[in-house]
């Protein structure tokens, strides 16, 4: 049986009590390798568990695969600390496209390409001493959500949002997409010289997985405020890149998953 | 001024109320394709607005962009009824990896690619004379929650199942991401020899984008029953396809969006 969570200690701040440090479950986010005739062709970021199914089920859009015997095989196994599915297609399937994070057909990908952050990082992602106070966390996201208004008509869309830490709101911006609308404020922040964001909190309706601390990481910002809850890959990397991880953050509740030394 | 809603007439079908023919406004998804060096590089499937935004912000990350000069120019037009950003980059940037819906250098990615989902589709969806009851419809998400027992534990996963048309679920799959929950649900059911899936409904956790009905249309099943809402693209697709497609089912509410007549 995989393990499909994994705990750890966070600190909780909700409003108008103590911090206290406890052990949280976070759901696991890792990166799964898919081969084709020895080759590398994509690597999803999933949560461990029913691999061969999902494996099984990407190749039904991907490849067309419509019977389970247009599958020769599907082997599981663990390479280079990284877990991997070895496919094989009957003859005449039509082989996957090629998927995000595939670099050449002479190269492979393990998890080493994707975790390793350090070519998008800049700058120190806050000064000397800066904080940013509970109550300033605890505001941003009904803030956002105030000047959400595709979401006041529709119910369904992301926003993601960069505010200071006074938790002034610079930019806001919708999208289908979550990471369609962290890109949006990224690329606002960038046209205006404002990169890195040393200093400032990314905001992000949704949840907080893996791509959303890489582009938080590539703009420089000092954390992350989201309003749902993080991977644990998110929590490990925010701890490794210094970044500020607040979660959960509504309805009065206020998780501190990395930097809890950041709020004051 | 970009359109980032649009409107369709849905039925409502509160539990133990009246169907009610009304517009809805919907999120817009649409494609946006990324252009450098005269090649299709990228397609985001997005909602129009702040595409340049949306262009520089997705460089950033992809290709390590940090100063608005390391962009010479983006020019947005709209070439064969798609939405295009064409790229410039400061010499010495590193050029984007190539990323998901990328076809060969030599074939550019039009809208026409992304939409046609005619090579997905392998049987009807559903008998001739097949219904499901609207109460079958509203229970389905609740259900599907009491087996997910990841979310019990983190409160941050996703979840995709599939159901026949009594409501009894064959599968339920979680995981950190939703595209990968339903991957595990399809992959599962061709293992079975369940492919298609001629009258049995996909029911997922969040919302309902484009490729959510790309994979059903793939697994061939009569429906799809969302707790959240879908773009209007998708709705556009599940009709078009000729599929059910219920969503905002949560607290008694109940929208369908397209196949209402499957409806009983």
């Amino acid at each position: 049986m995989a393990v499909m969570t994994a705990r750890r200690a966070i600190v909780r701040m909700p409003v108008g009590a103590e911090p206290a440090r406890t052990p949280d479950d976070l759901v696991v986010e890792s990166p799964l390798v898919l081969g084709l005739a020895g080759e590398a062709i994509a690597t999803l970021m999933r949560t461990p568990g029913h691999d061969l199914e999902l494996a099984a089920g990407w190749l039904v859009v991907e490849s067309g695969v419509r019977r389970a015997d247009d599958i020769v095989t599907l082997r599981a196994c663990r390479e280079d600390d990284t877990d991997r599915v070895h496919i094989t297609l009957r003859d005449g399937v039509r082989p996957p496209r090629p998927r995000a994070f595939v670099t050449s057909a002479a190269c492979g990908v393990c998890s080493a390409d994707v975790l390793d952050l350090n070519p998008l990082r800049s700058a120190k992602p806050h000064s000397a001493g800066w904080t940013v106070p509970r109550e300033v966390l605890a505001a941003l996201p009904d803030a956002m959500r105030a000047r959400q208004r595709t979401f006041d008509r529709t119910g369904g869309v992301h926003a993601a949002a960069l505010a200071d830490g006074t938790g002034e709101l610079l930019v806001v911006r919708e999208d289908v997409g979550r990471h369609n609308a962290v890109d949006k404020v990224v690329g606002k922040a960038l046209q205006d010289g404002a990169l890195p964001a040393t200093d400032h909190l990314l905001v992000v309706s949704g949840r907080v997985s893996f791509e959303i601390v890489q582009k938080a990481v590539a703009a420089g910002v000092a954390g992350i405020v989201a309003v749902s809850a993080p991977s644990d890959l998110a929590v490990d990397l925010a701890r490794e890149y210094d970044l500020l991880l607040a979660g959960m953050v509504r309805d009065g509740r206020l998780n501190v998953y990395a930097g809890a030394e950041l709020v004051s």
